[in-house]
């Protein structure tokens, strides 16, 4: 794990929501994107070396729309950079993790992207990601 | 806001709790430490320029004991570095959000903190930091 890639924050309308952490970080969205295969629409702020990303639910089936219907809006998962995602699949499954994604998926923000469940981390669904090399 | 200071992540038991995230991470804890005014034992792990700090409640009447009696282990607040933690008040104040501690108040690892309520900050408890210069 290299870093905090990002903190995924749940929100009900992603509009309303850019302006309060505009407001808030200082600093406006560097980008917005729908994930159609998630059911979200994303937006990201820079922070230091790590980023917030907003997520709103597009379908009622998406992970999202379930997450706020149960918790409400709030942290939804914490992403972390990783150098070699399949490396990293390997090593946590050894060392006792559930990996929901055993062969990484294309995430937003143009990268591969592997969760672990949340019962083996205290709580915490962790996102893996690695930025995706589309050269290699 | 300069960057993620950290991410502050209620645990039922800090032990196994440094074990698990000891793996997840790939890194030790570098200190553990316990903050009596909060009721809180308190572990932290370096991520990049951020960390992850596991807070278990040492009463029952702590903020984590009833974070997890409320909602179970999990991630309970982002915390930001900041350079001047009473001028980002006063301009939080101005920007509409409830700052819960208008006089920041001495928190974990030498940091003067002060949070904001999740109503004004889409369910997201956000802690503001500040290191504690006992020099000025």
């Amino acid at each position: 794990m290299n870093k905090i890639e990002h903190i995924g924050i749940a929100v009900n309308d992603i509009e309303t929501s850019n302006t309060l952490f505009h407001k808030l970080l200082g600093v406006a969205p560097y980008k917005t994107e729908e994930v159609a295969s998630e059911g979200v629409k994303t937006s990201f702020f820079k922070t230091g070396e790590s980023k917030i990303e907003l997520l709103e639910a597009m379908t009622n089936d998406s992970a999202i729309a379930k997450f706020i219907a149960k918790k409400g809006e709030g942290i939804h998962h914490i992403a972390f950079e990783v150098g070699d995602i399949q490396a990293e699949i390997k090593r946590l499954k050894e060392e006792g993790f559930t990996v929901l994604n055993e062969i990484p998926k294309r995430g937003a923000d143009n990268k591969w992207v592997a969760f672990l469940h949340p019962k083996t981390t205290n709580g915490v669904l962790i996102e893996l990601c690695q930025e995706i090399d589309d050269k290699a």
